[in-house]
C-alpha cells in the first residue's frame, strides 16, 4: 500500500487564501453565504484551481456480500445484494435517480457479490463470492484485502480519466453495517452498543443480537488497530475496501471526495489509516441516522453538509448534496464583484 | 383581502396517504430516505397529484427601500438597493447564479425602490419611492399596504401561468431586517433583543442602536397585532407585503411555496395572518443565522431543510434547497418498486 501513501499531494492552502479574498469581493455581504463559501475555499485548495468544478461527478457503487449475514444480523436476505445490483444496472434504484439528476457518470462494480451476474454495464472485479463469516473465520485473506483496495484504486483512477471532477462512492452489501460497526469498534475503541444501529431496519431484539455477535467476533478475530489491512481482512467488507481504494485514487488526482453515510465514513477512516492526508480531499455530505456515524465523523474530524434523516446508502446522501457543492463553485465562477457591478461596498 | 382568504383550497391528505403507501413499495428500506419521503408526501398533498413536479420553479424577487435606514440601522447605504436591482437585471447576483443552476423562471419587481430604474427586464410596480421612516411616521398608508399585497398576488398568479411549478420568493431592500424584526415583535410579543440581528453585517454597537430604535418606533406606531394590514402599513416593507401576496397566490393555485430566510418567514407570518391555510403550502428551506428566524419559524411551525449559515436573502437559501426538493419528486417518479424490480422485500 505504500505507493498510494506517497502519491497524495498536499492541498494548496495559499490558493484557498486567494479564493477567500476573492469571495469577499463578490456582490453580497461578507460571509453571508456561510458554508458555501467554506466549500468553495476547500475545493479550490483540493483542486489547486481558483475556479474549481465538480461537474460531472463520478459515482462508483461497489457491491459485495457478507458472510456475517449467516448470523441473522440483517433485515433483508443476502439475495437482495444481487437483486439490488440488477436494479442499479436497470436504472431503477435511488442512486440511479439521483445520479441522473446531477448528470453523473455512474459505474457499478461487482467486487464480491455471492452470485455471478451477467450484464454488459456491470464492471466485474469479483475477488471472492462474498466475505467469510467473521464470527467464525477471517472475512478474507490479507492478499484479498489488498486486492480489493487496489480494485477500488484503479476504478477511481479510471473514472477520473473519463472526466469525473469529484468522486461519490456508494455501496451495496447486505450485512455491511455489521462489518462497518466492527471496523469502527477497532478504530474508536468505543463500546459496541454505541456503534451498532438498525441498518436497513432490524428489530430491537435483532439489534441486541447484532451487537453481541459483533462484540464476540471482535474478541475472536482481534484485529490490529494500527494495521488497516489487518482490520479489513479480519472483519471488513470487499466493497468497504474498494471504497477506501477509490478514495486514495481520488486524493492522488486532487479530486474531491464526497463522503456518503456510515459505511463510506468508515471506509474513509480505513483510507486515512492507510494514508494520512487523504482526508484533506474529503467533504462529508450528510449526517446518517445510523448511530455509529457520529462517532466515525468525530474520528474523521468533519462536519456534514445536510441532515435529512437518510440511512439508505448507495451513495445517495452524497449525490443529493452534490448540487449544494456545485452551488459553491457557481458562486465563484458566475457572481459579479462589487467593482464589476458598480456597487457601493460600504 | 377577504377574497384571497377564500380562494385557498385544502391540501389533500388522502393523496398524501396514498403516496406514502406507494413510497413503501419503492426499492429501498422503508423510511430510509427520511425527510425526502416527507417532502414527497407534502408536495403530493399540496399539488393534489401522485407524481408532483417542482420544475421549473418560479423566482420572484421584490425590491423596495426603507425609510428606517435614515436612523443608521444598516451596514450598507440605501443606494445599494437600486445598485443590487441592476445587478439582478444584469445576471450577476447570487440569486441569478442559483436560479440558472435550477432552471428557474426569474423575475425582478420594483415594488418601491427609492429611485427610478429603467430596464427592459424590470417589472415596474412601484407603489411609492420607499417606505416612510417608521421611527417618525407610518411606513405607508393602509391602501398602499393592500396595493403591495395585491401586486405580489398578481405577480404570483402570472408566473404560475407561465409554468412555474413552485414559487421561491426573494427580496432586496436595505433596511428590511429592521422592518422584519418590528413585524415579528408585534406578532410574537417577544423582547426586541431576541428579534434583531446583524442583518448584512452591522457592528455590535449599531446592533444595540437598531434594537432601541425599533423598540421605540413600535411604541410610537403601536400596530394592531390582529390586523396584518395595519402591521404592514405601520412598520412593514413594500417587498415584504409583495412576498406575502405572492404566497397567497401560490397557495390559491396549489403551488408549493419555498420559504427563504428571516424576511420571507416574516412575510409568511403576515400571509398566514391574512389567510390561515396558506402555510399548508409552505416548505421552509433553510435556517438563517439571523436570530429572529428561529422565533419566526416556531410561530410558523415549520422545520427547515438545510442549515448552512446563510444570511444573504434574495431567495438564495430557497434556490439552493430546490434540488433537494426536486430529488424527492424524482424518487417518486423514477424509482423502481420491489415488485417491478423483482426484489425480495423481507
Amino acid at each position: 500500500m505504500k505507493q498510494h501513501f506517497e502519491l497524495i499531494p498536499k492541498v494548496n492552502k495559499e490558493m484557498g487564501r486567494q479564493v477567500s479574498e476573492y469571495i469577499n469581493t463578490l456582490t453580497k455581504p461578507i460571509g453571508s453565504l456561510g458554508r458555501l463559501e467554506e466549500l468553495a475555499i476547500e475545493l479550490a485548495e483540493m483542486k489547486n484551481e481558483a475556479f474549481p468544478s465538480v461537474t460531472p461527478p463520478g459515482v462508483l457503487v461497489f457491491a459485495a456480500d457478507h458472510g456475517i449475514t449467516d448470523e441473522g444480523v440483517s433485515a433483508y436476505p443476502k439475495a437482495v445484494t444481487e437483486q439490488m445490483v440488477r436494479n442499479f444496472l436497470n436504472g431503477g434504484a435511488a442512486i440511479n435517480v439521483f445520479s441522473r439528476q446531477i448528470g453523473a457518470l455512474l459505474e457499478v462494480i461487482d467486487i464480491g457479490v455471492a452470485n455471478d451476474i451477467e450484464h454488459e454495464s456491470l464492471i466485474n472485479k469479483k475477488i471472492r463470492y462474498g466475505t467469510g463469516n467473521f464470527y467464525r473465520e477471517d472475512a478474507m485473506s490479507r492478499e484479498e484485502a489488498e486486492q480489493a483496495i487496489e480494485v477500488g484504486y484503479q476504478q477511481g483512477l479510471q473514472i477520473i480519466k473519463k472526466g469525473a471532477q469529484c468522486l461519490i462512492l456508494g455501496e451495496m452489501g447486505i450485512g455491511n453495517t455489521s462489518s462497518s460497526s466492527a471496523i469502527l469498534a477497532v478504530l474508536s475503541n468505543r463500546d459496541m452498543s454505541l456503534l451498532v444501529g438498525k441498518g436497513t431496519g432490524i428489530s430491537d431484539e435483532t439489534l441486541v443480537h447484532k451487537a453481541e455477535i459483533i462484540k464476540q467476533a471482535l474478541e475472536r478475530r482481534n484485529p490490529n488497530p494500527n494495521d488497516p489491512i489487518d482490520i479489513v481482512a479480519k472483519v471488513g467488507g470487499l466493497e468497504i475496501a474498494g471504497i477506501a481504494g477509490a478514495m486514495l485514487a481520488a486524493a492522488s488526482k486532487r479530486a474531491p471526495i464526497l463522503v456518503d453515510g456510515f459505511i463510506c465514513t468508515v471506509a474513509a477512516l480505513i483510507a486515512k489509516s492507510i494514508s494520512p492526508g487523504v482526508d484533506d480531499y474529503m467533504i462529508v455530505t450528510h449526517q446518517s441516522i445510523e448511530p455509529g456515524h457520529q462517532i466515525a465523523l468525530s474520528l474523521l474530524g468533519k462536519k456534514p453538509i445536510i441532515d435529512l434523516g437518510l440511512r439508505l446508502g448507495e451513495g445517495t446522501g452524497a449525490a443529493i448534496s452534490h448540487s449544494i457543492i456545485q452551488s459553491s463553485t457557481l458562486m465563484l465562477k458566475e457572481m459579479a464583484t462589487f467593482h464589476s457591478a458598480g456597487i457601493s461596498k460600504e
